[in-house]
């Protein structure tokens, strides 16, 4: 009997639980060993989650309980110029995904992008949030927490920034409602996502509140942060990185490119991604943001969950004089290049082909030009996806038409 | 020089396109080649990326322009009772993911679900929906169409249905703005999520509409489906399955299992579920649904982007005399056990764990597990983490207190 | 001692209540007496207040407490023509206001509207809607007891409407969140705006569901009616009258009339109402529309806590080859024309001027037609200042190119 | 003929028009003119519209083409004790309706929190915004204009301040979307509601911001202000005055005063108020503040259509040891005691018999004690409310019970 047999049996037979595993066997062998007993249990092998070809000990920090892995597969498009506050030059840009002909019309649009020259892309705000919720007694004192938290920011900076060697406390906004009092903490964490961060510094400047004021924690998290959750104070105040990307293309090459006019294309945008979504009560006006999102995200090691803030984007298309301009602004983009999932070795990769994996110098900058990636990539998402909405009603209007 | 050598060559010397590679060599070649040339433009090796242990070939459906794979550490949790519609008896669940603690904070609530009893779960309402957008002359032709569309939904259907072997269109809802008329078209899509079946369908009731009456096609979407945007038509009306799952804990197991009391739960609950996400503007009221829906959508094929409308989720806990009742309803999960990434080999055997690969008997009943089972998985996630939040206040003010 | 005085003085002495005054003496002694206590007590003499002129006893299905009336300065704007379903030919609208310019600003967009031909409105979609809440034991029971609800519509409906002469039941659609049923009944209330008709109906409609199923009522109202709050639900779905007027105007009056150009009316309309609307997280993708609904809701006795869903309003512009096309779409304009404060003398005369006062042949033609009405007079309101805004910085600019 | 009658005919054989009537006589005449002229027209004699018994004169800065006065019924409430922060002692509280019962279930909220001792209620934040929107050429102008706005906001307050004798700018926030760039200016506008004041120095500091900066400016309002329409910026950040109110009540008063239990009633709000309003999709989570809101805005002369953002309100109820707590959180309350509708004779007695009237000493406190109070009556009216409901439904189990 294997070690990886002995520990299943063992689990089997209520000796030990399913998360105990790894305290008697190391990481290969505790996944090895919940393979089996799933097996077991279920009649399936588990041959392909068990095929996996990194080392079971280096995803420690990201999974517990772990059987193995998903394998998605990875495409790439580019190279795609990106004309950024951090980003700058040409970047191939890998996409895991699951959704057939996505990366094919991505990459549509980054070469369209790339015949116009490029995209232009900016960081405009920068900040990874945490509000926790307070109990008060009462309206006053919810008027008197809040004034006191705005006169104290330097005293809570001081404690959440003990907690970390990197993250900056930038602000505290307090919001009341009734005898609760959210605290919106918003912290410049560099090249880390920074959720993490936020946390473990909140926790700490909130001890401060509750010494000083009559407010008690009821949670860490009271839901301002907003994470993980589609909400406005995200989509209006911006969450992890507020970033845009835009680019102008010439008329002649919105047709040799994208198959149709500027004229389609901008009529499909204001109908569908302005007017559809304001009647649909969207907080997301845009064509697919999320899947450039989702893709890019899977790639280089972001959380999958936060994709749903990524959906906060906001898709314009002008009809200029001198061409089509476009563009796309995500409140709400939240990415790190340390972190997470980044030191996954496919994960790791991803970020090494885009020039930006680990801290950046100055700090920060990789998430932004990592950021700012991405915001182009979803343009070309966007740019693609319009033109095929366009021209296919034209195509099949010619085919009407007997032309 | 080997083939894939060679063939980056060529797409280096400007003779051969990245996506061309594919007509020109087997897919495992093809992406050789790919991960070549960016090592040659990048630096950076790919190995990891190649490192993946299915058939290129198999992803084809999934991926273009593909350079190798992401691999995501996949856990599991369970078991899992969920008594569901479809879904039942004990599950185990499968979670890819990187973002740490994860997978141990769900298995803690579903064995605090598994010591009540189980989870019950129901599918309410299933419908893929896709709604294009048409352009009118004004209000007046506006509502003629709508009304035309009203009469003729049979019509629709016969044509809509002759696209497909399996779907079913249930239901056209016409929606006006000014000269815009959109159709939201839902559809019964069985075991499939069914976006390209709902697509395919509605474009050929599209022509109906447009030969029949004066409206024109703009877009085929027209975003009140609405696809991987946060919009509350989805969190009202809903979009593929309305899923619901609840357990009712004895109290006694609410203070031993997770620490904590079902009065501060159900104060966390109300205080950051309900009156933080009414104060954010959100269209989730949940503490983290989304990671959830996100590491079981990865472990079994779907979509990484319709996390976005997975996350439309509401939590509600009450204080009832017998124990602490908890409930998660998603409006808008989309899910489906056969097509989109269903198929890949780490993926499908995701599914089989569950129990629930491919087509149902009766048709629709694999998704509708599948959905269900999700559900519960959100609702032991919501219980881990409300007790998190509402058991370290505890400790903390312990710790405060001296105790 | 008049009669007032002495009731004031039995209200001071605590031997009556304030609201006990009408059980004791008529309306406008009653109301004397009101006045006279809060003179003394608060040194204000009420002498406006006091000095309305209808009789005190016609507003007492109107208010309590009454101590006088609110004088609100009525204007006029016109003639309007509208070509309607229901409204047919010029119309006066009156709108009473504080604003000063509001009148006049809408008045110049009437004179555009009728010098390019009139405005052409439809009534899309009516039905006044209430949603009760219920409690049940789980998500289970909530399946039941909504496919219950679906396959009886019609006992329901029959419970429901012997409760009322015009009412007739449409709709009732479920909607599950863990325990909680909601059931979103929808009337044809005629040419009642309906709220209350709706409410005995739906309450006559509860009992038949708590005698039937497991559901117990927790409130008439579960707030999916929605019912003065700004919600989604009423945005989508509608709420009321769905009403939608628009116009086409030749480019040349747009410039004699409106001072600016259709591309800048257009620019504004996209980079405000839509682009700024969508930035802003909103349910009013529009420049003033509440403006009119207000003034108009006033003049004509409808409910003024209903202008919160009468501002959930898209306006669209189109730069036609022919000219600026534009339209506002009112979702949930809740209007009537018998019942409320429709039988005030001022009110009653203000829907005569209209042509619509009291029940219309058929029936709800009258409420329809006031929808249609107060739709027109919204587009009038958008596009003037939609023109004052453009044009205002259209003359700055010149004034800065002057210099 | 009187100058009227001749007035009248000068209109109609298009010699004048409806608006140029004060040119060629007093208020008076040119008011009975205009009657004169639609009782031609419409065959209705406006005898009740003309019938008002102010100045015609004096409603000039509020109104044009004006024909006479809606008379709205107007009752009272009270006394209703408020410790605000503006705000103290007891308050009778005008309001102006035309919806039955509301007065009177006001009343019956406004003693059960007299009987409690009395409301407490903050202005937790203040400030009237106007949100001008840029055109700028892309997304790295954005940038630089943010910037540049960021690091001048003394600069535009200067300008700003200039227009105004009394307002403070408090802050600028840019936002940006694309090539749209939205400068939130919030103002300290001390008694005044202070659109007017708002607009016109957000004019001033534009021309600062187009001669300085590459931005152009399309509309002084661009929608993220939001004035008038229901959006999530509002009821996030608030706008005019942030407003709370809240109450504990002794659970043998809940029973006598309300005739239902601390239970019945916080598990309505909860259901309906949170749960349901959740699910709608609203901004608003209360029972109909709303009705409070415009009744006590008719009352005063306040911006009827202002009512839209006064319905951002969330209503809490907790079951605490001691009684039952509840609040009130009003995002948006715009109000002001001095300008717009407050100097109409019969709105000016309605501040009078608050005690707020005209300006404030310090400046300012009128407008936040008439907020408060109205907070207070709101909070009333959510008592009120969900007591109907709560006990109607208990009457009806009772009845039921005893057959």
């Amino acid at each position: 009997m294997t070690d990886a047999e002995e520990l299943a049996a063992r689990v089997r037979d209520g000796e030990l639980r399913l998360y105990e595993l790894e305290e008697h066997a190391d990481a290969e062998t505790a996944a090895t060993a919940r393979r089996r007993l799933l097996a077991e249990e279920t009649g399936v092998d588990l041959e392909s989650i068990g095929d996996y070809t990194f080392e079971a000990a280096d995803a420690e920090p990201n999974v517990e309980n772990m059987i193995g892995a998903a394998q998605l597969p990875m495409g790439v498009v580019g190279p795609l110029p990106v004309d950024g506050s951090a980003a700058d030059g040409e970047h191939y840009l890998p996409l895991a995904t699951t959704e057939g002909a996505l990366v094919a019309s991505v990459n549509r649009g980054v070469s369209t992008i790339r015949r116009a020259g490029g995209a232009t892309a900016r960081v405009l705000k920068s900040g990874m949030t945490r509000a926790p919720v307070f109990r008060v007694e009462d309206v006053a004192a919810a008027g008197e927490v809040s004034a006191w938290v705005r006169e104290h920011v330097e005293d809570l900076a001081e404690a959440a920034e003990a907690t970390t060697g990197h993250g900056e406390l930038q602000d505290v906004t307090p919001y009341v409602v009734g005898d609760n009092v959210f605290l919106r903490f918003s912290y410049d964490t560099k090249d880390a996502m920074g959720m993490n961060m936020a946390t473990i510094a909140t926790e700490a400047a909130c001890e401060i509140v509750e010494r000083e004021t009559p407010a008690e924690l009821v949670a860490l998290s009271g839901n301002l942060c907003s994470d993980k959750k589609p909400a406005a104070i995200n989509a209006v105040e911006g969450r992890g990185r507020t970033v845009a990307a835009d680019v102008l293309i010439p008329h002649e090459q919105v047709e040799e490119r994208l198959g149709t006019t500027t004229e389609a294309i901008a009529e499909a945008n204001t109908r569908k991604n302005l007017v559809g979504s304001a009647k649909a009560g969207a907080l997301g006006f845009n064509a697919h943001a999320a899947n450039v999102v989702a893709a890019a995200f899977l790639a280089t090691g972001q959380d999958a969950a936060q994709v749903v803030e990524g959906a906060n984007a906001i898709t314009t298309v002008d009809a200029r004089e001198d061409g089509l301009y476009a563009s796309v602004t995500l409140a709400s983009l939240e990415v790190g290049t340390v972190g997470g999932g980044t030191s996954l070795p496919t994960q790791a990769e991803g970020l090494d082909v885009l020039g930006y994996a680990g801290g950046g110098d100055p700090a920060g900058s990789n998430a932004d030009a990592l950021a700012e990636v991405i915001a182009a990539g979803a343009l070309a998402g966007e740019l693609s996806l319009l033109a095929a909405l366009s021209s296919r009603h034209l195509s099949s209007a010619h085919e009407d038409l007997g032309r």
